[in-house]
């Protein structure tokens, strides 16, 4: 007894009421990003229940025929182009993914919106807070959906600190400091982009900042006003395009303290100079009634303290392993226990963008998108302003 | 510039010197198991370089034409079947992959081999070690490739541990102990096949207790004999077929005492009773030279106490992130510090699996074969036979 | 305006509405257990409140005269006795504290029961059953109160898992396993009386394992049948006397599977070859209502969790640092957060007894006596049948 | 055969060489630092060899005649003094104890130098920097020795990261970042001296901050310029006096950015407002070499990551348990793994400064003298002016 199904297309149609649409994905950028984002499209088909869209992987570009070709047979996408501006004429492509380097997030992403893509943008959004601006008024102007890649909010862990947030659970916040900590600058070896304020816009703060900068956001609220300090412990390298040494001229840390518009204080700091710390992405937030800890190295487990359910003399952080069904995201998982990793942010983040695309509702306030871009970018630019000037300064947003 | 590239099949050729076989997968069960190893023969393609063959997913066999057509489906398997003894007629299949319930592992295994398909069978290979054998014999006879689906070989840190014994650098062996610890089992309500002998063979023991003797069988080597007592602290649960009230007359825990040819000694334990114990799988190494340490529910940590290394006021348990390109599996994976999870690890085995069959070199001896199957049966026997005889009894292997 | 106030005995009464009482104190040996004894003497006058009586440390007793006299003389007690005879007749004296090696434990021990004062014997009790059993009868027939210096019990996070299993926090109890790791045996350099039986009766068994099997029975309660094994890795030394090399007749490690009359199981482990394991003493309890785990070497924690308290999504176990007034013992020490180190551990118990004698109250059932060393002794003596047997051993007491 | 030894000076003596220099102690305050003070005083005389002096417990002096009394009973003090001034003319007294609240440290110890005292202040040394220039330069001007209460420079961990430090171990530095956390100010409560500047000068700044300034200082070098942010959570709270209610017109918490001479940067963060933070007293540094990481609430270890001395597949943070002989001060106490308490912190300093004063040496650099305690009161000074101003406040020291 043998019986013939279709592949994926019919696979999701066969278990919804009627067919899910698909959506044509258009990618800008085959490296580090291009490989979890592809990895995100084509994992959702099979595994995200219920299915919102059929992601249709039509098209990878890049500059390099070969490197390309390479990439886009790989993940599987049916074409490539090597001038973005091709891509986006293609009318099969309804989203466009740009995850190139930041100096060519604006100018394709705005296009793109201008074409009626709907855009999905890395982190961080423009190089500055003005670039950011241009690409929010784009997407606006067209009415597309827009999502800047802030993949953390989708760590379940987080996702469930969110929730306690917003139950009230930790009652008034005081406190929340976080740190992203990584090791490889500390390597004068290490030549790349990242390190030139032409390509990244700024150093550690852009790359790593900024995202525990959108975690103080979407956690605890607005900040008011920032004081900062920058450092630059390496101050020469290769060039990356091979042209002999280049200056530094991006931050290797920054180290900010900040106030948010509900009174709670913290502190935020990035820096590629911590030897031991691979991806330490930690936050800890401290209000009325208890307190909560994070830690990307360990992100299946969130530390959370909350006493008044506790008898008093057992109350402590307890490491809870989100990793039940109960749990954000996890119904598209395994039993509980069974971890997942950090590629599994991509999947949700994705997901959730498609799903505002086929409901026709918006990214935020879960997902990140281009009103969230462009304020980090506007914290961001406060940083270094405050660095450079040594006194504190506002965080004014024009939207 | 528009350039058409292929699909899946075609992108695995445009990589390697010529085109990659083609392995067709038919597969029976489409639950926990089904869903993790489908997720690992759609995942190989595009994330293992270089790729030694590429998964077709054939068939996926059940006895729900309702169920098993949905699964199919969903995961884009091209047909499904209703009776196995049918897929095996399939010509298009060359892996048999078996993740139905333990009593149905060795009949349509065994029949699998003689109808000249490979196999890959979930853990425990067969209810007994007497069932066991017969699977043995049969693929031996059959000359196909066999594999017993010890996924845990395949966590890096765990790969990242042996390659630390092999190199001498623990030294003598002292001591091996583990335990593997869930929760579920402490609710009455829960009704499953896996609380009865006629379709487990074993409770906690070939559930969870299995995993930890192949840890000590891949990590320290043969045991020579055990002391075990078992315990069932729950006598009755709902029936899972609906026939009323039925007995557990399985283990819900063990607890056993090993001694190893190599003079080490060791703890083995496996309970489905722990509270706040999601998927507690651990094991600790103590050697003349040094110890390691590791936690399935922080699986990218590995514990490492090597003080031959350090200064002698700096020694302690490293805690080292196993997440480099250095390490186990990793350079198919992310820059450094951007974790894997607990799915990971089926995507490592069944690719070491398409590599055997590919290269047609052994399973072993880091995948487990049928053989490892067997001996691992024979030890759950002899943990029960000295639960029930209060005695302790020798490892005998007859293969 | 000075006021002359009196020194530490006048100090007593002040705070009392009358006088405290005196006891005499006269100690054997003055190596690690004598400083951890004395120390307990000395702190207790002046931060244990409110105080039961004022220890007044009376003599010192050891075969060098040089060397007892130089210990005496820096810890305070006022004579010294070459002969513990000798100390026997000294009225002065009301509590005898043996600190000497496991075999002179049991006949200056039982002389001084015979001769009217209270023990204080160190663990384990006597060398074996039987030697304890002779020294329980003595104090016994005696009337006098009797210690055996399980400390452990007097840990404040001990103490405090205690006081949830009192109140039920666990429900029906499933699993306890414990652990008591050291590394020092690792070294074949090392020489000493605790390698040889005439001198110590067992080996890793009675020194660490006397400890967990304390445990064991505090917490849960008696075990029925145990099952064991016991191995010596290095089974040769130098003689502690100087005379050459000596054969090791004791265990360097024992590993024991346990049946308790309750209906839980567990394991008991213990070993002087655990590199990196500096005094890793280690139990974790599962029961119906949730679980609780422990380790010597972070003493000021507790992990418990206890999931009937907890949010659903906030469930995990819950790292309390004992440390606040309303936990065991802490009434006497500092604010919360700043932590105790292990030899307060013998400040409690010390001053139990004190307590127990001057309210002529038994040292049971918070702190242990006669009769749970010599218990402990018969489990320490069926672990090691077991293993010599190769059989499962019921636990059968005399008393 | 007995012999009679005499007591504790006696005993000094017994060991040395010749006899050990008595030190008469007169002691201001006895609360908290109180107890923990003479705890350490009565513990040195027998605990730590060898010994530089023998403390004599002269005088305890308080305002309130009763709770002095018994304080210094229950201690052993000799005489109670109402009135410091009275106490200061006690020629018996060589060393003057200042535990009393910061508003009492000024006039008591500027009077104790003059009188020819050797000085001991808890910390901060003054509640300002002027007023802490006056204690230093009174000290000075005296000739006596004097040592500023930063008992966190005698933990174990913290000497040992200082011995990694000065070694090069770390290379250079990078980052220094700390935060000291407690929970207690939540509870509106809670009233005491500690909320208010006429008493205390700052709040959890000198408090809390000023310890992890003096981390700063002692393991990173001089900080050159900081900028700081404040905040008061709960403005009003009971008059500690008991005169209704009263404005708190301290921090409740404060968060710092600071630029070190030696190019390090880093934060600095201490709060009353942390729930389930008892006593987190943490610090992390990363050099080009390595990084380090303490935590007060686990004071025994000290966690270490220095990849130089690994293998390049195990490197990783070691979790060092700071407790064996060749660590520091622990000649003084138990075998390895048998840690010890925050109290011990005490004992280490004490003896310290007898150590300096027999030795006629200075306190400086392992201990914090007033040179240390007026540099620390002048980065709290510039923190509160920088919070207050908004802008970056350059560190310069008149001494």
């Amino acid at each position: 007894m043998s019986e013939q199904v279709g592949f994926l297309t019919m696979g999701a149609t066969a278990e919804a009421a009627g067919p899910v649409p698909t959506i044509g994905i258009g990618m800008l950028g085959y490296a580090f990003m291009g490989k979890a984002h592809s990895n995100a499209f084509r994992t959702i088909p099979y595994m995200i229940r219920p299915l919102a869209a059929m992601p249709r992987m039509v098209a990878l570009c890049g500059r390099n025929r070969e490197a390309v070709t390479a990439a886009a047979t790989r993940f599987g996408y049916e074409k490539v182009y090597l001038d973005w501006r091709e891509m986006l004429k293609d009318d099969s492509i309804q989203l466009f993914d740009n995850g190139g380097p930041n100096n060519v997030h604006a100018e394709p992403t705005i296009a793109a919106a201008e074409a009626g893509k709907h855009v999905l943008c890395e982190k961080p959004l423009g190089r500055t807070a003005k670039e950011s601006k241009q690409m929010l008024d784009a997407v606006r102007k067209a009415g597309v959906k827009h999502m800047c890649a802030f993949n953390y909010r989708f760590v379940p862990a987080v996702r469930q600190a969110k929730a306690l947030l917003e139950r009230g659970a930790l009652g008034r916040i005081y406190h929340f400091r976080a740190r992203y900590l990584q090791e490889w600058g500390n390597s004068p070896d290490v030549a790349q982009w990242r390190y030139h304020a032409d390509t990244a816009g700024s150093g550690a703060l852009g790359d790593l900042g900024a995202h525990i900068i959108d975690m103080a956001r979407f956690l605890i609220g607005e900040p008011t006003e920032v004081s900062a300090l920058t450092a630059t412990f390496i101050t020469e390298r290769d060039d990356p395009g091979g042209a002999g040494r280049k200056h530094v001229d991006v931050d290797d840390a920054f180290e900010a303290i900040v106030r948010f518009a509900n009174g709670a204080v913290g502190t935020l700091e990035a820096t590629r100079f911590a030897p031991g710390r691979k991806n330490h992405n930690c936050f800890e937030i401290n209000g009325e009634l208890g307190s909560i800890s994070f830690d990307l190295e360990d992100m299946n487990h969130l530390e959370v303290h909350l006493p008044g359910l506790d008898d008093k003399d057992v109350q402590g952080f307890r490491k809870v392993l989100v990793s039940e069904s109960i749990h954000p995201f996890w119904q598209h998982w395994w039993p509980q226990g069974h971890i997942i990793g950090w590629e599994h942010t991509f999947i949700h983040e994705v997901n959730h963008l498609l799903e505002a695309i086929v409901g026709n509702h918006d990214v935020a306030p879960y997902g990140a998108d281009f009103v969230d871009g462009y304020r980090n970018a506007v914290i961001c630019d406060a940083i270094i302003e405050s660095a450079r000037e040594g006194r504190r300064v506002a965080i004014r947003y024009e939207d």
